[in-house]
């Protein structure tokens, strides 16, 4: 022991021994940093050092700038609980924070379980970045985004597509949320109104929220919507966004057909309605091809593309794209400039790599496959319930109806308790009403997790609430 | 040559002599790829790579959607200028488009030569952080950014300035562009007043400007603020806040006093101003430490405190923290969760295991030696010419007054022509009033450019405007 870590124990002592015989009781303030460091002849960061793990351990905690004071032995245990911003959420029922709550059965994150992403061959595509580019941590990208990597999506989208989008009409992101955002801010004003599909996604419902929007709604289907009821809502409220997710659909799975794109762009314009298409899962489908985005019948500009090709890659990377006429990719480049003057290049140019690389394609084939046997795995255990579904043919989750008396964020106080998560339906509802449908993901959890926790969900619904 | 060259050869061939025949005229659509393709019995891939290459060279270009158009010969030399995205900003007069036209003696930037950053041991870093966590491309972040790094910065702050402020009450953003974007989204609502230095940063007048708050500035001289100005200006306006850059003061290089900064925490709790304290170049001073931030002198919870340590390290990895009271965080915690659901988590562990190593030190102290050296040659240019300025003790740039005759704007025309850039004083006035002033980077460019571009700028001023 040298005699740093002697001296740093004996203040730790000191201190644990006054907290635990109650000398300095609960919510007290503990000596100042300097002041103790002066008692004890040791230095100011060995006291800090102590301070630090005794409040790793929870034995006291910090507070703004005024300095440390006894944690109270009940409050330790919740600390989770304890945090006013966690809790202000779970108030809320923000998605998010459903999220941080860690559980051993996690069918709340429609995000892909890590273990069956790239990792390894992505470090190689950094080593890589970084001989090319040696200086990349040193400049900032420009504003609309690399050029190199919006070339190869422009070129993706034609190889794809048939559909010529120059780069200068596309727009990176720092992931989906921040384009929903921008174009939030770019295009909606306070009491403008907005149409959303019902159930929508969430972050969207609450970045719009937020925006001061009024929200009114269309619902979608299994085979997509009602276009009699898309018109009437366009031609009432002419409204002046539709923000849609019409390929395998967050939450439901369901995927609009090709007919029905191609008459939802002519009422678009008809009554001169932005579509706003939110295509995160478009290569993740089973059995055959979705129909191709909206934003491939559009000829007018009318319609807004967001694709996260980073999610089912590496969402740590928080790449999306952006595209649309040029009026309105300027639009929003402006908001961009005020957002965050860019993302970060770093994170383009690794994207850019493995997304040019042969092994994507490959990595999609195995991950659909992957996906498929949880899917099929879910569906299988719930099939012992009379619970209810659409089985999507892409996408992360069930949209699942329970009996019409079961209340889902009930059910999910009391599965938390039991370790389980998913997403009541009310958080995907931009009425907010309650309601006795919950989605389920199944693309984050392996298939023992999916086969213990689904099946103690369902015990859950059968102790009587 | 394989078969597949060739043909891409004839189909590039054809159309290019089309041109230069005009038989395809300026402005003229190019027949559609699938149509091409069939016409010449190739692949309409090889029709792709043919127009591609056609417009990278700037033979043709490509519209919405629509497809390929014959370029005008007279455009392409000015594909920059033709962009409307960037003559928009242009007109607009926006800091970020100045910086993107492409110049041999570079001052506008106020950014550090990329040559003076540790490119390369950063890279080490990056293996150092993929070895660690192999996951960290497959998950988010949280919303409040990594605990680790906030924990490194916390105990940093203690260290340096003795002052507590607990990890849970820094938030992480993507560069301080988003945090400023983000305390103008939390606290100021259209038609809220809020107070701003006079001349102040470029891209927070923008951002509070496009929050549509009414501004109003206290000026800035080289000892600080005339204290009853400000007293007057939060008397009679009772601004929301008071957005202020009290180190090395972007643009004119000033710092604040540590008896204002007392006196200034006073005043702003007593009208119940917040300050927002942005300190992007503390550690960039040359003779003596400057005073410590404003925040250490808080302690009601007035001040929120943004620093970018990234942009004398790594500006690419595009992190600054914010530092303030609970009640605050929470606020820009519920406003970033929204904008982009949290920083990327791979650029906040690189710059954690840089930051938290000793090398930062060494890099710092070596930089302080570059740019004081830059500047010291800057001003002896200068020197003979009767332009004035207060020469900084610290930061990137110095704020020069030309002679009363001569507008800063004009100059930057006639400058650009020169392949010289630099930033006019309109631009960093909230007023926006024309000015005699300008903002002059010593730390982007080298000796060798400092020495030429300088003697340049100086004669364009010469030469009658």
């Amino acid at each position: 022991m040298t005699n740093g870590d002697y001296l740093f124990k004996q203040v730790y002592d000191y201190v644990l021994h006054r907290i635990e015989l109650n000398e300095w009781r609960e919510d007290e303030k503990l000596p100042s940093i300097r002041n103790l460091a002066a008692d004890m002849s040791v230095h100011r960061l060995t006291v800090l050092k102590a301070y630090q793990l005794l409040k790793q351990e929870n034995k006291i905690y910090a507070k703004d700038k005024s300095g440390y004071y006894v944690h109270s032995r009940a409050k330790s245990n919740f600390e989770n609980l304890d945090n006013p911003i966690i809790s202000a959420y779970v108030q809320k029922n923000h998605l998010s924070e459903i999220h941080q709550i860690p559980v051993s059965y996690d069918f709340s994150q429609a995000l892909i379980d890590p273990n069956l992403l790239p990792n390894r061959y992505l470090s190689d595509y950094v080593k890589k970045v970084f001989d090319l580019y040696s200086k990349v941590l040193s400049t900032y990208s420009t504003i609309q985004g690399d050029g190199e990597l919006r070339e190869t999506l422009a070129h993706y989208f034609v190889h794809h597509y048939k559909t010529i989008t120059p780069a200068e009409n596309l727009l990176i992101t720092t992931g989906s949320t921040q384009a929903i955002h921008l174009v939030a801010q770019a295009f909606v004003k306070a009491r403008d109104t907005i149409l959303l599909e019902r159930p929508s996604y969430s972050a969207a419902i609450d970045i719009f929220r937020a925006q001061g929007a009024n929200i009114v709604t269309v619902d979608i289907h299994p085979d997509g919507y009602d276009l009699d009821q898309v018109e009437f809502m366009m031609k009432t409220h002419k409204p002046r966004l539709f923000y849609l997710n019409p390929t395998f659909h967050n939450p439901t799975g369901y995927t609009v057909s090709a007919a029905q794109r191609k008459q939802l762009v002519q009422l678009a314009e008809q009554y001169r309605c932005l579509l706003i298409e939110d295509d995160a899962y478009h290569d993740i489908y089973f059995d055959q091809e979705p129909p191709p985005p909206i934003y491939t019948y559009d000829t007018s500009g009318t319609v807004i593309y967001l694709r996260s090709f980073c999610k089912y890659i590496s969402p740590g990377l928080r790449i999306a794209v952006m595209m649309g006429h040029t009026s309105l990719i300027k639009s929003l480049l402006a908001v961009k400039s005020l957002a965050d003057n860019g993302s970060p290049l770093l994170n383009q140019k690794i994207f850019l790599h493995y997304f040019a690389s042969a092994r994507v394609q490959q990595h999609i084939e195995k991950l659909r496959i992957a996906l498929q046997i949880r899917k099929e795995l879910m569906e299988r255990v719930l099939g012992a319930t009379d619970w209810r579904w659409t089985s999507p043919n892409g996408g992360l989750n069930l949209w699942v109806q329970l009996p019409s008396h079961v209340s889902t964020e009930e059910l999910l106080a009391k599965s938390l308790q039991q370790s389980i998560s998913f997403v009541p339906g009310q958080i995907c509802d931009p009425l907010k009403q309650t309601s006795s449908w919950l989605r389920l993901s199944y693309s984050y959890s392996n298939e023992e997790q999916i086969l213990q926790g689904i099946r103690r969900l369902i015990d859950q619904v059968h102790i009587p609430l």
